[in-house]
């Protein structure tokens, strides 16, 4: 069934003042890997996911799970899998190349904003769904959909004056999985460390592409 | 080398109206497959490809390509191309199940709005990148980099009141690649008609998962 459909509509002048706006703001955002202790009210994290739980989908089969973690002990044993796999990935897995590309960026296997960022966000993708009947349900494009919903959430973090740093922890998907008790149908596409940046907080002095070495026109 | 790094703090109860705000803005989305011929300013459009560009991604690779495609020729072109394969994707390729599964969307091979939407975004990803010395560079998680970025780009394209429908043209990227003279190094991720919703504009009535049933918290 369909319904009729509209939206709110701006003045030519103030569309591009908001559009100009909501550069601004998300030119701001920045990876930080430094996050503070200091707690975030619980009110603005189910206000960012429920953001987040507006992104389209494919054939709008919703294949996201945000899970919030707040407890310190489980906060800390996923630093704990983490460092471990990072170590090796470092040491083993990864390859000089790889991490002379990330050296720039002074990542390593210490993690520590794992302990003390108020809230972590895990983001596990759905690569299928279940029917009532227990029967197979098809999630197309589960990862792009699931990747545009983090999209939506890390401007929802920006629009709110939090941080966090995008992650893919390398070889952790499975052992996160079972530490959450999420079913096996979910696998781990990101975590997202979320507060307030530290005091001391430093990030790569970074410049991005200016707009025409992104843009085509036809 | 590593910077300062300080963002703007709101009071919590301002961080709270944000949150819900951007909630409320972003769930008036809706994917919308009428998009009238109305003009649309250029500076919104090279704005809200300014914000996508803000986008994180892996190690820093920036590895998209926003073509914009404001020449009606180029726009029917694209539209012929992408009828052709449609019609055979759901005659031949998708089989009955997927028919149906998105018959409720009411979806099917003939898009008018690649006519008529003022602006086309096809949104390409660049699956590795060149060093000046031709050598080719790694580009780590670069669909999930991408798609991330269209979150941003469909959160600002909502936000200065304008429409679309995330689009993923099956078998269509290598035409259109060579169509848009893009290098063999980029691959087409998605396709976004961006203008007005047209005056008989409708929407499936599709409802979205309440907080509880995204979100989990340990
Ligand atoms: C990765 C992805 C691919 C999609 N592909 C198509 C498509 O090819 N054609 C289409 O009409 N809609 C497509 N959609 C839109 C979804 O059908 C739509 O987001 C979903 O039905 C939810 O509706 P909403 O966006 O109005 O909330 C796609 C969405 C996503 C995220
Ligand atoms: C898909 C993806 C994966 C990433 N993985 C990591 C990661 O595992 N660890 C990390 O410290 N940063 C990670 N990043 C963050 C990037 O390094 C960062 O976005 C990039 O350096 C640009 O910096 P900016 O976000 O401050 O603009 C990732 C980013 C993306 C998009």
């Amino acid at each position: 069934q369909h319904v009729p459909f509209t939206v709110v509509r701006y003045p030519e002048m103030e569309m591009v003042n908001r559009s100009k706006e909501f550069f601004e703001l998300l030119n701001q955002r920045r990876s930080v890997r430094f996050i503070s202790n200091e707690p975030v009210p619980r009110e603005v994290i189910n206000n960012i996911i429920r953001a987040a739980g507006t992104s389209p989908s494919g054939a709008h089969t919703e294949p996201w799970t945000f899970v919030v973690v707040e407890d310190p002990e489980t906060k800390h044993k996923i630093r704990e899998i983490i460092e471990e796999e990072e170590e090796i990935n470092y040491h083993k897995r990864m390859g000089e190349k790889w991490v002379n590309d990330l050296r720039k960026l002074r990542t390593n296997w210490v993690k520590e904003y794992l302990d003390t960022a108020p809230f972590l966000i895990l983001i596990f993708k759905q690569v299928y769904g279940l029917h009532s009947d227990n029967r197979k349900k098809t999630h197309y494009y589960n990862e792009i959909s699931v990747s545009i919903a983090c999209g939506i959430l890390l401007a929802a973090i920006q629009n709110v004056g939090l941080v966090t740093v995008t992650t893919t922890p390398l070889n952790c998907g499975p052992r996160l999985r079972v530490l959450l008790e999420r079913p096996v149908n979910e696998k781990l596409l990101m975590l997202l460390p979320v507060g307030y940046p530290s005091k001391d907080a430093t990030v790569p002095d970074l410049k991005r592409k200016p707009l025409e070495d992104i843009m085509v026109v036809v």
